[in-house]
């Protein structure tokens, strides 16, 4: 897919459909809910950029699926922001005021709840934690940068950094010991402890909360080295105070917070966590 | 200074001299506030650790306080918060409910506030922003740690790496184009960069006020160099919401903020913002 049109298309026919599957009509539908890649705006429902979807640029994603899909009430949020809140109200962070939910998939992102309340930052776009730079050399980054924990770290950088379709495949090639997928495994390890640490000295929080299919299928490598990397090296009060733990929901994360944050800001209680 | 009971005679020796010079008693005085290194819980009271001073943990400085000054309301919270709340009342950031302080002196830290809010954390140890590590590799920080922002960007790391007793020297080796000095500072602007970016693309702040001696002298390495990392690497829409500007408040920030909070505090209205 390259640009907002083909999104918006792809989108509405997997709505019209999920609709068609319930044998109910737009009509039906009180409010939608849209999981996209940020940096967004929630409250406008523009995407500002989409590093991994090309030609996704200050898009109004929910002004298009409101006119395309004919319901009112189409609330778009970053897909990593839609996840906390899903593990927030019914998976790893339930009832949890200060914690931090990261995803390393084919990108690294997250969202981060502090005092009980998302915190959005002046035009709605923090939450990046992905792209907290955290060495200060490192590969170029899909948002222009270098050196960001995503650039290290995440599937897509992963994999292109060994010349291969799939991030699975570097982490087989380095249980295999190839020297190249060892290196590059390990400095991942070591820009996701960057990460955790970084996280756990400046945001204080109870948990945080991991998941995307990296995470999920190489534990040992992702949560494991962030819970090192902690151990050794982050203030101790903090250190005691976190625990880090794998997401509870699997990968619709995004599609039941979306779901969540719809019927929540639909009935006017989105503020108090969203 | 060693330890916990040389501060607090320290201190104490100050407060008696100022209630004398204001030819008043400790009677007079309805709260007190102290401005102390953190980590530390200002709800508590307690010092955590505090690098740059040896032998004081898990202190409870204001207990100690109270007991020696026989003042009843004394506030303790980290120097770098006191500092944001001043910059916040009546400094560079007035009316700014998304920023951050930082300081770039003896060590490097910093208070966040978003939405209005001080963010606290969970054991009220969030905001040390010094201790994001921004190198996967660098050298070893007073905390323990290494490749923090402090270890690569702080005064007192800068002259010791450089072998001399103050940071000046070490800016005015590199003005006058020594080698090492140049690369001591240059990597230095570097992670003030990465710090900058990351807290940008993870926080979205309005405002970030730099203080601190090293930024008041150095603003052309410091400031600048945070400017250029933002421009060059952060995403286009918090890039185009910050600012990177001096602290508005001197070298007595901490203590001014102190005075502030220990008003706030005393009379209720601390949680609104402190």
């Amino acid at each position: 897919m390259t640009g907002g049109p083909d999104v918006v298309s792809a989108i509405v026919a997997s709505a019209r459909a999920a609709i068609a599957a319930a044998k109910g009509s737009a009509r039906d539908v009180v409010a939608a809910g849209c999981a996209a890649p940020g940096p967004l705006d929630h409250e406008t429902g523009v995407v500002h950029e989409a590093p991994n979807i090309p030609g996704l640029r200050d898009f109004p994603l929910a002004e298009r699926l409101r006119e395309a899909l004919a319901i009112d009430a189409v609330y778009v949020d970053r897909d990593t922001a839609m996840a906390a809140v899903a593990e927030a109200v019914t998976g790893a962070a339930r009832g949890v005021a200060d914690f931090v939910y990261v995803t390393i998939s084919t990108g690294l992102g997250g969202a981060i709840v502090s005092g009980g309340r998302m915190l959005r930052g002046v035009t709605n776009t923090a939450g990046e934690i992905g792209h907290w730079p955290v060495g200060l050399e490192g590969p170029r980054c899909g948002c222009g940068s270098y050196g960001c924990a995503e650039s290290f770290a995440a599937g897509r950088n992963l994999a292109e950094a060994y010349g291969v379709p799939d991030a699975a495949q570097v982490y087989a090639a380095a249980a295999a010991r190839d020297a190249t997928a060892e290196w590059l495994v390990t400095r991942a390890e070591r820009a996701l402890a960057n990460l955790a640490i970084g996280l756990v000295n400046v945001l204080n929080p109870s948990l945080i909360v991991v998941g995307g299919s990296i995470a999920e299928h190489e534990p040992a490598r992702t949560l494991d080295a962030m819970r090192r990397g902690i151990a050794e090296r982050a203030f101790a009060v903090p250190r005691d105070a976190v625990s880090v733990v794998p997401a509870g929901l699997g990968r619709d994360v995004g599609m039941l917070g979306a779901a969540i944050a719809a019927r929540e800001r639909a009935s006017g209680r989105g503020e108090w966590f969203l």
